[in-house]
């Protein structure tokens, strides 16, 4: 038995590429992006949302839906070196494709027939297709000391520095942020972290240039994406 | 654009119709469900999996395809009283019927081929198709403090009590568990809470018939079912 669905939204994201995404939600707070609902669906339809500061969002991983799948996977978390089952882990080279990911849901606004949720701590590829949007309720979802494996803590975090301080005058706060916060994640593929080369990445419409020395990040230069 | 899913997985539940399985999961600990993993996948696809407390099951709410979805529905929370958009509730009668619970994972097993997941605190009908399974990552998933509307307490329960104290005799703890933390739910619909009537509801293996007078649930007998 097969099922189809019919995406209920897309996702408006400064994520233009797959790689720089952040691996969670959450952890680059500046990422801003809209969930763009379908003209189907009328203001009605959020109605009590707003009330709620987080929300799930189940997606389907569409940037990669050519690379398949595969039964194990290696976590960056554990250093690209040990092969863990895909149903242990969040890669998107899972079957089906599915996401999920927690928003924190900062304001709804309705344009051009369109309702919009407009989000932070996105981990999305824009134009992702949204297959369903739910409230968050922490009192049967929120359980802060349960074991979890090798993803136990969050992240460490790269300290991140200009080679010239001066280019960050050019760019707004939010754009900034969001720079500063999506490479402190080292975006690197975990096997590729003994090299010290210039790596460009594409976020919030610019191609940022960057080397990662030590436990640093060094943005060598952007240009404005044409 | 559509997206077509094959289940990776069926559960197996004690709750066999839709009357009376808890509105979340997590209410009733004791229901214990398995998810049987189809046999294209094998013991490495969950490599890992066992060291994580909690799991996210993304499923279909599948006995209620016929049903349709509707834009607003009066969540139970209210009362049924009050109306809310379709996104703002966990409701199963949405777009694409897709639905997200997180599941106490006990163990898992291995049988004729299958992996299976023995789960608790399900609130899944039997035979739901899951699409996906994933870990609960409490560093970017728990949220305790965050505000959630209509929904910021768990619902409140209903005391249990058997008109005849010797019916408890002949059920196994696992299943009277089952059927006392299920029924302190109050499963009656939100718009019928003024009838005192007698409801039957069929879970883990029995038809149990109660009634509800003020804030007690009498369980007034029930049969194995056939």
């Amino acid at each position: 038995m097969l099922y189809t669905f019919n995406p209920i939204a897309y996702v408006r994201s400064p994520y233009t590429q797959k790689f720089g995404i952040p691996r969670q939600p959450q952890l680059v707070p500046a990422a801003r992006a809209d969930v763009v609902l379908d003209k189907r669906f009328s203001k009605v339809s959020v109605r009590g949302l707003v009330d709620f500061e987080l929300i799930w969002v189940q997606f389907v991983f569409h940037g990669i839906l050519d690379e398949g799948w595969t039964e194990m996977v290696r976590p960056p978390r554990l250093g690209g070196k040990k092969k863990v089952g895909i149903f242990a882990t969040r890669s998107p080279h899972r079957p089906n494709h599915l996401g999920l990911s927690v928003l924190r849901l900062e304001g709804i606004v309705y344009e051009k027939g369109h309702v919009i949720l407009n989000c932070s701590g996105a981990d999305l590829l824009d134009g992702t297709p949204v297959l369903d949007i739910k409230p968050y309720l922490p009192f049967i979802e929120a359980y802060p000391n349960v074991g979890s494996g090798f993803a136990s803590e969050p992240p460490s975090l790269l300290d991140v520095k200009w080679r010239n301080e001066a280019d960050k005058n050019y760019l707004t706060t939010e754009v900034l942020a969001l720079i500063e916060q999506s490479l402190a994640q080292d975006p690197r593929p975990a096997y590729q972290k003994h090299h010290q080369d210039e790596y460009a990445v594409e976020m919030g419409g610019y191609d940022v240039h960057f080397r990662v020395i030590e436990q640093t990040v060094w943005i060598e230069s952007y240009q404005l994406k044409n």
